[in-house]
């Protein structure tokens, strides 16, 4: 049965048991790794975040490509708390840097215990990352143990320098961008991390260090993309029960969404000039007057259709990321000995596509 | 001729000279490693820090202990490079959680650019260090590449952990704290990073991985005692163009130094009732009339001998680093071919210790 085929309740439902039992099995071995001893607000708040509500999607797409391509996910279940972790110290920092009041429903590190606390912890949530690193050297042999480093290496990089670019375009009030600038932002920023680090994890523990880990890098770049939109979209239309963080925050930030781009390209230039010089401002130059801004801008953006367009465009990509991994499954020799965990992973890939953007993150 | 018999300024030029030498070397070497290719505020500012005057110790100790010990010291610029660069990544975020406005004469990272820039550059910095690490494998062997991560991995616990005990102090207002408090506190804070992680890269370098590279830790742990109190001990006295930072910036921050805990010790009850109240409030709670409480609490400081205590404290310290230091090398087995950088190495081994709190930082 092809993605396009199946009833897209029964595929989430799959995602959903599939999601939650990789959640289940990374957070148990994820927290068992947390140092027992530690001096006040360390390491016991490098458990906060990861104990919290979520979909666990990064390291079950490291577990359930592992398995999708053959190999024993039990080998994978160190790189996907690997994966998690660094997900989560990213989201720490992340929080500091964006000013962010909520998290996964619940009051970010920084808004609860400061930034000097919260930049400590996301220090030591990216160390107890490395430590796992280090980890693979006994579990996995040395070999494949300086290629997850190398892969985590890669990620951190790109994650860094996505983020940069995203910093340098409000710190430099960029209000030119064209989609494409967008695009290549959220490959570095939220792709990388998110699908292919995961992807490319999954597929050197299943086939070894000298297989060809970049082969799912369309089908991870396509989702990014689409699961970026979709975020963008969730934090002008949702509810902050629903979305876990403060609504339009994109807005306040300044943070050039697709929608963002779309509005500055299709607005009255007495609409951009005003828009521009939103933007030009920090939040705290604002002032409370913003919240008229903001209505305004989000008054503008239904009048420019900003949301449907940037819904479609997420849909374009995840039937792409669908095609890429059908493709790539379709490609795989089969396994040796055909399991229920592998056709279930495969069952997993294939639905997911549809399920970032159906149901958030 | 005994580090103690050795004329001071003569020891100095030595001291000096070396250091000099192996800032250079390392400087270089780590400003070749900045990728060229940056998104904006991203690795171009990774190298600021790294290119502003000082004095480069940490390199320059690792440098020399390869040497001292009849290593090839060539072989440990890599680590030396490693060793700057988690340093500098220290410093970024340390800037950031102090709120400080100066560092080695010019504007901190995050007063310059802001914490959210700051932020992304610290991690950019300990990501380069990470490559640092990784380079390691081709140029010096897998085995020893590996115990260089677990060198690494132990130091940045070490450090996160100093930070996170001395973050809670202020944090809780701890006010019942004793000397060996301030000393567990620095020894994981300030002479792991500084001293211990150094000698010990030096080491592995130059005797190969097996060898018993905690055979310095006496020495870089007394040091790195009176190295912190010789700091604290500057930044109450000296003035902002000597010390690069701001003066009294650890009485603002109601940092827990070993001469705040001597006048905590010492003053009467009603005084210190006084420092109690002082401390209980942030730096922002306090507001401008807290100068008047710095220049009381400094006034105090002087009445109770603060400051010579604490200097007879590092005094003692240098002397117990100076007989370690005098008897690891006498208990080093003689070089096959004795070389004049080995020697020299030596000398700056030897001469280091009063150098380190004659000079500062």
């Amino acid at each position: 049965m092809t993605a396009a085929a199946r009833p897209l309740a029964e595929a989430a439902t799959l995602v959903e048991r599939v999601l939650a039992r990789h959640r289940e099995r990374t957070v148990t071995e994820l927290l068992r790794h947390i140092p027992e001893q530690s001096p006040p607000y360390l390491y016991e708040l490098a458990a906060d975040y990861p104990a919290r509500p979520c979909k666990g999607l990064r390291s079950a797409l490291c577990l359930a490509t592992c398995a999708a391509f053959g190999g024993d996910s039990g080998r994978a279940l160190n790189p996907a708390v690997t994966v998690e972790l660094f997900h989560n110290g990213f989201l720490i920092h992340d929080d500091i840097q964006d000013g962010s009041e909520l998290r996964r429903g619940a009051p970010t590190l920084s808004a609860e215990h400061g930034v000097e606390v919260a930049l400590n912890v996301g220090n030591a949530t990216n160390l107890l990352g490395l430590r796992r690193l280090m980890a693979n050297r006994h579990e996995l042999g040395g070999e494949l143990a300086w290629r997850l480093f190398e892969e985590t290496e890669l990620m951190c990089r790109q994650s860094l320098e996505g983020q940069a670019l995203e910093i340098a375009w409000i710190r430099d009030n960029a209000c030119d961008l064209v989609p494409a600038d967008y695009y290549r932002m959220c490959l570095k920023k939220t792709s990388w991390y998110t699908f292919l680090y995961p992807c490319r994890s999954g597929l050197l523990v299943a086939e070894g260090a000298n297989t060809d880990a970049a082969r799912l890098d369309r089908f991870g770049w396509y989702l990014g993309a689409a699961f970026q939109i979709q975020d963008d979209v969730l934090n002008l239309i949702g509810t902050e029960a629903d979305y876990g963080k403060e609504i339009a925050g994109d807005l306040w930030e300044g943070k050039r969404t697709l929608l963002l781009i779309h509005l500055l390209e299709r607005c009255t230039p007495a609409e951009r000039a005003r828009v521009v010089r939103y933007l030009s401002r920090t939040r705290a130059q604002r002032g409370p007057g913003a919240a008229e801004d903001v209505r305004w801008l989000l008054d503008r953006m239904a009048a420019y259709d900003c949301v449907e367009s940037a819904q479609q465009a997420a849909a374009g990509l995840v039937a792409a990321a669908e095609r890429e991994i059908t493709e790539v499954l379709a490609a795989a020799p089969d396994p040796v000995e055909p399991s229920e965990e592998a056709a279930e992973a495969r069952e997993f890939l294939l639905a997911l596509p549809d399920f970032v953007v159906a149901r958030g993150r």
